[in-house]
């Protein structure tokens, strides 16, 4: 027979696992939007953002009772403490989502060439919170850790986009501002990439009782 | 006669006081050696940053222990999950000082004139990080809200210094790698300015209830 705390332990697993959903949502549009230079989708990822910021207070009232009602320890503590820490990160790439929305509407009138690797950026880092939510789901300790590995491939295509943005601007000084809004799109993706892997550590904690 | 509740609260009150005053200490630094091109220092913020990390854990471990042995309701319940959120911003906070202190060694090997508004950002950042964690020692309601008010001013620095380099970039484009440095950087300052926002939403928040 399940007890009310089992109970409430798969809402947090079932709330969680919809909040993940809204945040690789919100990011898969706006990524989809700089790559097709097309606005059409916009407003639905600063509707995203709302949802997830709701979401977060709403987990985070959910954790509460269960410490409180329930006085977990061990394994089931960290849990929940898990879960509080992986909301933080989730209610943060639903506003890294919601920066990079806002400054396209100016970014995509210029159609810049150089967008292989920031697209690339935008699917690897899509990939990494997908990855960390479903690590996090499967209760894998070993997709979690790859996660965390795949960082490093966000991190130098971070790079090459800033290179390839620092060449452009030589060469075009008179789009400079284009170049400089590219770089901070690019610079919310990486930071995207870091949240991910913050999901990723609290599930190997929540797994192990070990910080990575 | 104390209870041990009230002297767990009082020592979560002291650590959350040490834990801003690290973060105050590392942003101080990293702002000192950019506007005086001096990396003196730099190492010491980097050795804050893993200090504020350690400071994290223990808080958390110190907010866990609280809410099982206790069980605090009404407004003992809101000071701790106040204090689980604002030791997220603040270990961000540390993030960003790391950050900022990372790109230094080679962009002040450039002596750019227009320091002026990042100079500015730097110094309203640390007063709003300051006035964040002075509002939650003093419980003072309004303290907090001046300080989310003041994040308009930050961000129109921001804008400021987006617009000096957008210039600079355009006058100097053989420079261009630094005044994209330049840029991450102020837009890391901005994002300090944004967790001290946050630490005041919760300081509102566990005085009164109510999100602001």
């Amino acid at each position: 027979m399940r007890t009310r705390f089992d109970r409430q332990l798969e809402q947090l697993n079932v709330e969680l696992i919809r909040m993940g959903a809204l945040c690789e949502e919100a990011i898969s549009i706006v990524a989809k939007s700089l790559l097709d230079s097309d606005l059409t989708y916009l407003p639905h990822a600063l509707d995203l953002d709302d949802q997830i910021d709701d979401k977060e207070r709403e987990i985070e009232a959910l954790c509460m009772k269960i410490l409180l009602q329930q006085q977990p320890v061990a394994s089931d503590l960290r849990v929940v403490s898990s879960a509080l820490k992986m909301i933080s990160d989730m209610e943060r790439i639903g506003d890294q989502a919601r920066d990079i929305a806002e400054m396209l509407e100016y970014v995509v009138q210029y159609k810049f060439e150089s967008r292989v690797h920031i697209g690339d950026m935008a699917r690897a880092s899509i990939k990494m919170v997908t990855d960390s939510i479903d690590s996090f789901v499967r209760k894998d300790y070993d997709a979690a850790v790859a996660v965390i590995a795949s960082d490093d491939v966000v991190d130098t295509l971070f790079q090459k986009v800033k290179d390839e943005l620092t060449a452009a601007v030589a060469a075009q000084p008179e789009n400079g501002e284009i170049f400089l809004d590219l770089l901070m799109i690019a610079k919310y993706f990486e930071r995207i990439g870091d949240h991910a892997t913050n999901i990723a550590e609290w599930v190997c904690y929540s797994l192990t009782g070990q910080h990575v």
